[in-house]
């Protein structure tokens, strides 16, 4: 049997091990752009405190696309990345085409954590074997996927995923990794910056990044894009302690872009089955945050601390500018 | 757009246009075992009403997999067949790797008809390029999936269904064909009775096939296993008449081996998600099939008219026997 996972991803990791660092006073990266903040280049104040509020895993349940579609018609949650290779892609991408102003990019996937319900590459099997757990279908872990894939597979993967997002309709305003698969290793971050440069899009990348993660400064240019700060909830915090955590995050926040990263779903039958063995992460995980994040609860607090929300395709404009 | 697709598959389609048809009377194909009937060679009596239960479409949903299972559960519905391409197919082969003495068969799937949520299949893509549609998946409806696929490469994939079903720990008691793709030609038949034969299971047909598939007599021999009679409702039955249909195809039911084709499944989101644009076999056409075949009624109905359930494994033990 496969052993249980923590889906707690890389990025997640990174924000538990720094929620105490000041992305203000965090030293930037070398870039040139770096002596300009990123809000003041989008034309923003200093003190302005700019928040996306980003729903991961698109397509991958209809749960997680109906809810996830009803909180951004709440205008609270602002933004949301689609899982390519996933069953309900067709749902999500048929969403995309009637609302081209949504903003909506591709959650890179090459990991199929849950035990019941599994999904495989979009590239012909036999081309990616390197992918590919026992069974047929993606590695149930970030970890024993990146020590077993080979970056050529992974890129023409990630490619194929691109390609056919864009065939259905879908026009990505960002990339980003599901599960921080792409965060694993240099190879694999490799991959993720010529994707995302190539296709002119901003990443999941924060100013926190480049001294944790080793291998970072070697691969930054002038020209890539780092937000400030990026939180999502943790599985130390209780069920009972969800409004507290986003309440303090958002009274806390600093000035800076900051992603907050959410997992939106009904407690529905089909959650509680994608995930019965799995409660972090789980239907009862997403309906918090759904309930929570499309609140008067949250539209008020974001009100009183004085905090507008930007989207990734704002973020994005920079990248179209300079190149 | 996909065109509008009516699921009624040929098996349906052949019941429909001989609903009148007499099993009993009908003329038994040029076999040398017919000269006793099926029923009589399992040792029953010549006037026993011989019944299966039959839910298709495991491993489609998990609203399928979990109402199935319930309906299994009842003793009322007692056999099922599994869908390899499907996403949730580790959910229903952990049931059965837990109920070996469960009846269940593979549905031999060749075909993706739900709009917003797709799959394709089990080899990889590169060696099975006729089966699928523009967006990488199987074709929508089984005369577009059969004017495009060939032999080979349908051979290819039926065998790479059964191969993965075993190693998943299920071991089929039967085989049928999703949506009859497998009945739409002599060539893809033939491929249909060549996997069954040499895996020593019996299939869906009855004797009601070989008059209305001309091209089956010349592929049938005297080893292989036609039960008396199919039946499944149709998109005709309003809902009203659900119970009335069943009713009155229990209590008219004839002597010999009667499979009667069911659909189980919740109205519930992911069922009505899936089956949004198409009522016929959607969420809530599954739910009455799940109310009445579990109900107290049908139990009666069943004991009033003397009617024994049997199972695919029973009908089976015929081949083994045979060869």
């Amino acid at each position: 049997m496969r052993k249980k996972i923590l889906l707690a991803s890389v990025v997640a990791m990174v924000i538990a091990q720094w929620s105490s660092t000041d992305a203000q006073t965090t030293p930037a990266s070398s870039s040139a752009a770096a002596t300009k903040t990123l809000a003041a280049r989008l034309g923003y104040a200093p003190d302005a405190k700019l928040l996306i509020v980003h729903a991961d895993d698109l397509g991958a349940a209809h749960s997680i696309d109906v809810a996830s579609i009803k909180a951004f018609e709440s205008g609270l949650v602002n933004s949301g990345s689609i899982m390519v290779p996933c069953p309900w892609l067709s749902e999500i991408a048929a969403y995309a085409r009637n609302h081209p102003e949504a903003d909506l990019g591709l959650h890179l996937t090459l990991t199929s954590e849950w035990t019941p319900y599994r999904w495989g590459p979009v590239l012909s099997k036999d081309r990616v074997s390197s992918l590919l757990d026992s069974t047929g279908y993606f590695y149930s872990t970030e970890s024993e996927a990146a020590s077993h894939m080979t970056p050529a597979e992974v890129e023409a993967e990630l490619r194929s995923q691109i390609e056919r997002a864009r065939s259905l309709g879908i026009q990505p305003t960002h990339l980003d990794s599901h599960m921080g698969t792409l965060y694993q290793n240099k190879a694999l971050f490799e991959i993720f910056l010529r994707l995302a440069r190539e296709n002119k899009l901003p990443t999941r990348m924060s100013r926190e990044f480049p001294e944790r993660l080793s291998f970072l400064p070697s691969l930054l240019t002038p020209d890539d894009i780092l937000i400030d700060k990026l939180i999502s909830i943790e599985p130390d915090v209780p069920p009972e302690g969800w409004a507290k955590f986003y309440t303090d995050t958002i009274t806390s926040l600093q000035p800076g872009i900051t992603e907050l990263i959410v997992h939106i779903a009904y407690d529905d039958a089909e959650m509680r089955g994608m995930t019965f063995d799995h409660p972090n992460l789980g239907a009862a995980w997403r309906q918090r945050d759904f309930d929570f994040l499309t609140s008067d609860k949250f539209r008020a607090l974001l009100k009183e601390n004085n905090i507008k929300l930007i989207s990734w395709r704002e973020v994005g404009k920079l990248i179209e500018k300079q190149r």
